[in-house]
């Protein structure tokens, strides 16, 4: 859920609006973004927004944002075709300006000017920005690692790095994801060896998974799906959104009479097809996933076919994609998945090494690093430390919502601005679910609900009906009709113990009888029995 | 969640009866043991339930199974210990019988012969079987791994595997866990190297989390405390209670004065103390989750700590163990985790190599790999597959609930017999979860609950009071006033519709309303709003 803001003076610069897929703790939840209060405080001051790739963790949130505010915005041009795609889902009140720019191009922002540039990631045209403030530079890398041997053989741009280190930089902001991994991430194209191993093996049906906007994986399957004779489908809405784009921008080549539809797999031999598939994370309703449990309309998974997981597993994903891998073993299909030498899948995140190196080119006064836990943040910082002598003062490891200001003496932190997360229920992305409703079915989703209802006379604050009582997911046990027997008993009590006042305020008797019950209930029940209780009083 | 039962005309062999921990989608579920309807319809029959060793996942079912089958066990000096110390929890109707046997043992139950086996695994006193039957010799490994050089310098029993595998082995069932795993796992030594690390260079408080039963990991730590003078305190019930018994028996090797109570670690320089503390899995209510937060009362841990996660990290537990390492950088520790060269663990489960070795020494006619997921069972298959030749002559994969029946002329599989999960709640093991609650829990748990409620005159059928609604956990957005005012509509609309002798019957009202209010729900929401809809009427 990145987001961060720049500001100098009455000028904001936001870069990046990503989204957070949530755990099953937020029951129910789609999809969360951040909270933008503190734009929308300062609306009249925020010059634009700049998405620095395509990643729904850095992009998934301009919908949300542009619906709330009107923000021009500054992106590259395949970055900016995902985010009209996206857009075209949204009913927007006024229409979004989004400028496309291209590495080198200089933009001025309010008292900011910023230079994009080229750096190599997992998805396409991914820019990180060289911002000039009136204190000196301020370098965001994005994401990044340092390909040598980038796929479409568009390089790093180590140069301008260069250039700004030798004039000097205020800041760095760095990405931090592989902070724990040693040495340097593999090039792109270190993948190639698995899958020329696996092509050549295969005699049968071949089935890739990686991630939608994972241009580069699929350009090198669809190159060896053509070395070998085999043409290729794309199955999933996500995977064809992203790779028509990349192909109708020239950044992936592939020939004509390559591509077949989905529904045309079932006339031809499966040993003359590959299929790109959409699922890596193992979502129950992606293509893969049906797939394996023999759901999906085009992918048919026999006896003898290949899987190939070619994407890192998210962590917390891990037991919904093994669950998916034993439904295709079931199929019959062998599966290759995890860390393997060769390996299936490369990161685009650079590792320790490439990180040093970031810091040995810029030498930035200060850092602050991006894109991590807080243990990653934490071990980026420490990696600056032996750069002390080298220049790299401090580095400061900042959270949601913390304020840094540098001036013309130093740095110091501010009092935290208001941040969160905005909880959306449906892809309409105008469903907001509060934090209560969570804690409600969070509640109710541990103990169950208990619900007590009595109609009273609202005269004379007679019982006229009930106690009735409805459970729903809390354990009663074999002694159920007994509890609930008791728990009634003690309403009647809760009753005869009020006065003809306070049974006339149904607020009161209401806390009066959650109480009563409760403690029944903890005293009735074995354990700590804390159903949500919720009594209802009619007025007859 | 392993139980197993061999049948050899009426004599039935229970080995293991372990529990799973449920993952999130059983909502406020603690545990889960095997339905054991097969063995209580053949009660009479149950000799005896061999326990192997002391994982939660061969023994954690033991109170459940002796609460509905008083069935003699048979187990080893450690498990028989573990076992009583778990069932002083219990209050069980007839007092337990459990035999404590050492490898070489011999025990006939029925028409079976079992010789147990010591092998080397993560825990103490572990047993494989072999199983002398009418129709040959059935070996189970249990869990196992083949260490060269145990930490108790007890070896495993390669000899006996080898002379069964001599006589002939009717059938082989092993351990898959480690399958996907290339060569041999490495001894539990191998921690060593890390661990002198550690110790030489920490100047302040040292951590060290692992599974309580792993009892050979504490005793390398408590050796390595006592070559740097440090004393070591144990926190954690689980933790304490496995050392206190390997202890008594002789299996724990603690020079007097080693031990420290928790509570006076305040007292002492936590450079002077080891804290072998419970928690490795993150679980929130666990010793280290509680200081990782400032929350437990003995560990206190300060910046320049270190905290040592010495334990396997369990698919599914990811998120909260990553948020646990997060609050101990927080609070400034330096947290070692992962796999890292030298390895913070060793697996107690064999690698490839291990199983092969396995399979050459018993070679056994038939295989059915055990003690896994099904992408695990079929991997462990395939590795047998080139050991036909030489006499492996078929591998046979079973799922839950799966029989296969050995006969004079061969191998065959039957109708599967009941199985399934039950679901325990609490802690007491007596109260049963029905799956319909779960299901219930989950759906309020997406989407909320909505409670009509109204009075009905039970003579007339007339509305005396309400409609009254109550919504928990439901997303009634901005237009929620609104909203619920159409459901009152709708309800007073579906009591006009209705005959006299309708609204006297309260479940034909009932079904009425619910089916109009989801009607109404599905028009008004734009998604597919579906509450969990419990009218309820009341007569007066």
């Amino acid at each position: 859920m990145n987001m961060l803001a720049l500001r100098c003076g009455d000028d904001i610069l936001v870069i990046d609006a990503g989204v957070l897929f949530p755990g099953s703790e937020l029951l129910g939840v789609d999809v969360v973004v951040p909270d933008i209060t503190y734009l929308l405080d300062n609306r009249e001051h925020v010059r634009g927004l700049i998405v620095t790739h395509c990643h729904e963790d850095h992009m998934g949130a301009v919908p949300y944002v542009l619906s709330q505010l009107n923000v021009p915005i500054y992106t590259a041009g395949f970055t900016q075709a995902m985010i009209g795609r996206r857009l075209q889902e949204y009913d927007l009140e006024e229409p979004p300006t989004i400028h496309e720019v291209k590495p080198k191009d200089r933009v001025t922002l309010g008292c900011f000017t910023v230079e994009f540039i080229h750096v190599t990631h997992s998805t396409l045209d991914t820019l990180a920005l060289a911002i000039e403030t009136p204190l000196g530079v301020v370098v965001h890398t994005s994401d990044f690692k340092i390909d040598p041997t980038p796929v479409d053989s568009k390089l790093f741009d180590l140069h301008t790095f260069a250039e700004y280190g030798k004039r000097g930089v205020l800041l760095l902001m760095s990405d931090s994801t592989n902070v724990d991994r040693e040495g340097f991430t593999q090039s792109e194209r270190a993948v190639r060896p698995a899958l020329e191993d696996i092509f050549t093996r295969s005699k049968a049906g071949l089935f890739f998974t990686c991630f939608a906007s994972a241009s580069h994986r699929v350009q090198q399957i669809i190159d060896m799906s053509m070395q070998h004779g085999r043409r290729v489908a794309l199955i999933g809405r996500s995977l064809i959104t992203a790779s028509e784009l990349a192909h109708e921008m020239g950044f992936l080549n592939v020939p004509d009479g390559t591509l077949i539809r989905p529904q045309d797999l079932d006339r031809m031999r499966s040993s003359d097809c590959t299929v790109i598939i959409s699922g890596s994370q193992g979502e129950p309703l992606s293509s893969l996933s049906q797939a394996a449990v023999g759901k999906q309309r085009f992918a048919t998974i026999e006896p003898g076919d290949t899987v190939v997981l070619s994407a890192r597993l998210i962590p917390g994903n891990e037991k919904r994609v093994y669950r998916m891998i034993d439904h295709l073993y079931r199929r019959g299909a062998t599966v290759l998945y995890g860390n393997r030498t060769p390996p299936l899948h490369v990161s685009g995140h650079g590792s320790r090494g490439e990180l040093q190196l970031m810091l040995n080119l810029l030498r930035p006064r200060y850092l602050v690093p991006l894109h991590g836990e807080y243990r990653q943040l934490h071990q980026h910082a420490a990696l600056a430390e032996p750069m002390r002598a080298a220049g790299v003062k401090e580095s400061f490891i900042l959270q949601s919502g913390d304020v840094l200001e540098f001036g013309e003496h130093g740095v110091r932190r501010l009092d935290p601005v208001p941040v969160g997360r905005v909880c959306i229920d449906a892809g309409t992305g105008d469903e907001i679910v509060e934090e209560m409703v969570i804690r409600d079915r969070r509640h109710i989703s541990e103990h169950g609900v208990i619900v007590p209802i009595i109609a009273l006379n609202s005269h004379t604050g007679e019982l006229e009906s009930g106690p009735e009582i409805i459970t729903r997911g809390f354990v009663v046990g074999e002694d159920g009709a007994e509890l609930i027997e008791g728990a009634r008993a003690v309403i009647i009590k809760t009753l005869e113990g009020s006065s003809g006042e306070e049974k006339t305020d149904g607020s009161v008797m209401e806390e009066k009888i959650r109480n009563d019950l409760r403690r029944y209930l903890t005293r009735v029940t074995s354990r700590q029995s804390r159903p949500l209780i919720l009594p209802v009083i009619l007025e007859t």
